[in-house]
């Protein structure tokens, strides 16, 4: 392993930051990223570097990092980029072991001054084995280590998690973080590459397969510089963990004349989903089935078939999850005799009891209830349980009653829901079976039933790559 | 008219209301149905029936409405099957208005007798001009009346919108609603059709047309038993309000031995699309983007075409929206030379400045974002506007800033927005520029895009029924 690759961990877990261009004033990135340090959490140490100030945010703050005498591992850097060469020289002789490179005006500026700027400093970072991320990035957040190394403080109300994010633009990080926010979606670690100046998303994924905290690797993607290198190392990896990419940028303007749009669109589409595929990726196509399809893979044991048994409070939500399950390569599947004698025995003979079950008859009895969950679970042909109920005033304690049941089986095969009652009535009851592993809830039957069909799409993946090589 | 027509306006705003088999026992749903009533905020005369009562929930209690003195228009029915054909004898001869039977046991259980039940409840509301929301339905729930018809009391915690939805299933319904209060969106009566006696599709539609208080109708729907018909009155109908429907049912675990599931899936559900475009309905499928659509169809004027300007305050987000605008049907426009040029002189040259315009390096400075956003609304090329902005350090205040633009130019074309923060951080702001009527906000970028795609597919459908007509 090179420097630069051993370095990638104190990068990420650094005992001591140091953040060059810290400021008092909220007008200043320096304001916001020594917020993000010391209002996220941070234990280690926190060196604001500014050489006109004695103390910011109450910290002793130093003139350079020279000036001060411990060990700096991971140095922030937000000073304006004619400034950067030479922090970069004092971070090589300091050993610095990784830098946040937050400023811009780099390659991606056009002009050739921008280009050969960022080729001088990618030298010296290259010689002094220092992984950079960025230039002109919003950071980096290790939720897992309470390092909040951006300049969006409110990253820090993200929850720890097991979702890694990997983003080529600051802007949808964020739209992935508040949304996880909302949805209380955990994360383990966002990282922001900006210019990808020599951590790209290579490095990024290489690091994160061996990274204890990452169950789930999430990656949105604007363009490819070498798609054939990056396919390489998702190869490598991708059956040591799931990797979920969004790719945007499809659609192009510029085609509008020549070609139909939705043509061209489709085209391409496919021929990166193919790709992504072949590599052991699962391709996605927006922001929230992104975040759908993470909290699944990090939440559930992947399913050895595409057969689901739905198992539902009303018929309505089970015939709309049956739909979205069929439209999306799942199958309904027929029980054993043995599973279905089971379940009529528990329901009237009016109910839907083959597949789905509507168990509405059974709220009033647990003991039904609980009896036709389980033998759905362990019948053979079910892969998979999409389990709905939507909060009515004859179900007010059916949830009670069967999380036992749920908590036990512990999602032996996925248990994918969608729980819902109107604000705070159940949502505590939920976080709970979701926290305590017996199942992942969506807020609506067609997404939990898409959430099901990428965990299979996932294994389908991974089975004709098995079957390839 | 005739006097069921007549009749439906008293059943949806009556002046009094009697439950046969009101309860004080949480144990049966004539006690939800009185809470409902009672909690709901009902201003008018509530008449709680049971022989076996004084009193129920403080209110006087008779025994049957023979019994009570004064008009009763509206009556809810929760007592036995076998009971009910005397109770609508009874009602017919009282002359009350409309009746919500909520009791089960008629033409959907597998035996003659409940056909034959119903068959005769239904000649005699038939004959007394009676409409009948039922048998076998969770009720009906009129927010602008503050009538809450069911047995869900939490129905009322529901914002008055102006948003109707017509229901097959009351799980759909319940799924619906708890959305809706967890999306701020606000209805004006859900109707649940149950086996659907003497008010079907058609009649919910016929009146609600005709409704003051629902600019858009929301359809759910599994069978249809009279398509023809149906479409008929959609088609005498759809140009005087939206109306979207989204059917499920094409699913069909009958056929997965003789076809390919996804081929006989897209055949099917194409048919049933292109019939409902036809008839100038919009067609959806799944219950996320039914509540997308009416909200923006509720909210926002039609555009005269698919053109749209693409305002984003990061880079990211605005690809994202471009790519599925693209996908979606509309067409990024290319500006005038004269707004090209106006915007031109508010960014610098690095910025995207075409479209999408990333209006990042603007929120310093309000005036410049605000002469961007003015020249691009009045934009001849632009039919509507998707504007993104994800909240970061630099642009906590921007929102405000720009605020009364958007108010004030009040959407002369459709503003359709992705603002985004952590949770509270601006959900006060959007709530305001929603409520004054500024822009319609979705919780990702492809949603907004989507929205806006769905009023556009609405327009088409309309152009092409008035080619046709």
């Amino acid at each position: 392993m090179n420097k630069k690759t051993i370095n990638m961990k104190y990068l990420f877990t650094p005992e001591s930051v140091a953040v060059i261009g810290a400021s008092d004033n909220p007008g200043k990135l320096g304001f916001h990223v020594m917020k993000s340090l010391t209002k996220g959490g941070f234990t280690g140490r926190i060196v604001p570097i500014n050489p006109s100030s004695d103390k910011i945010m109450g910290l002793k703050t130093f003139s350079s990092i020279t000036a001060y005498n411990g060990q700096i591992d991971l140095v922030i850097v937000v000073v304006p980029a004619k400034l950067v060469a030479a922090v970069f020289r004092e971070c090589a002789t300091k050993g610095v072991k990784g830098i946040v490179l937050i400023t811009a005006g780099f390659k991606e500026i056009d002009d050739r001054a921008g280009t050969a700027l960022q080729e001088e400093i990618a030298g010296i970072a290259n010689d002094a084995g220092i992984p950079v991320i960025g230039p002109n990035t919003m950071g980096m957040i290790n939720l897992r280590a309470d390092l909040n190394a951006s300049f969006t403080p409110e990253f820090s109300r993200l929850m720890k998690g097991s979702i890694a994010l990997v983003s080529q633009s600051g802007g949808m990080s964020a739209v992935l973080g508040y949304l996880a926010m909302r949805m209380n979606v955990g994360f383990s670690k966002i990282i922001g590459l900006g210019n990808r100046m020599n951590v790209d998303f290579d490095q990024a994924i290489d690091y994160l397969v061996d990274d204890p905290d990452t169950k789930v690797i999430m990656l949105y993607m604007e363009g490819i510089d070498d798609p054939r290198k990056l396919m390489e190392t998702i190869k490598k990896h991708s059956s040591k963990k799931p990797i979920i990419i969004y790719k945007t940028g499809s659609a192009s303007k510029s085609d509008q004349a020549s070609r139909s749009h939705t043509g061209s669109m489709a085209g391409r589409h496919e021929i990166y989903m193919g790709s992504f595929s072949q590599a052991g990726m699962l391709g996605v196509d927006n922001a929230e089935t992104l975040l759908d399809t993470a909290r699944a893979l990090a939440a559930c044991p992947i399913p050895d078939g595409p057969g689901v048994a739905v198992l539902t409070g009303q018929a309505g939500p089970g015939i709309a999850a049956c739909d979205a399950c069929e439209a999306q390569g799942l199958k309904m599947v027929q029980f054993t005799e043995k599973t279905q004698q089971k379940i009529n025995e528990n329901l009237p003979p009016l109910a839907l009891r083959t597949n789905p079950v509507d168990m509405g008859p059974a709220w009033y009895n647990t003991s039904a209830s609980k009896e036709i969950i389980k033998v759905a679970m362990n019948d053979d042909n079910v892969n998979g349980i999409l389990f709905l109920m939507v909060f009515g005033s004859a179900n007010v304690d059916a949830l009670k009653g069967i999380s036992n049941i749920l908590n036990k089986w512990a999602q032996k095969k996925p248990v994918i829901s969608c729980i819902l009652s109107p604000p705070d009535i159940w949502d505590e009851q939920i976080k709970e079976l979701e926290q305590s592993g017996a199942l992942i809830n969506y807020p609506t039957p067609e997404r939990a039933a898409n959430a099901m069909a990428n965990l299979w799409r996932y294994r389908e993946i991974q089975i004709s790559r098995e079957e390839l090589y």
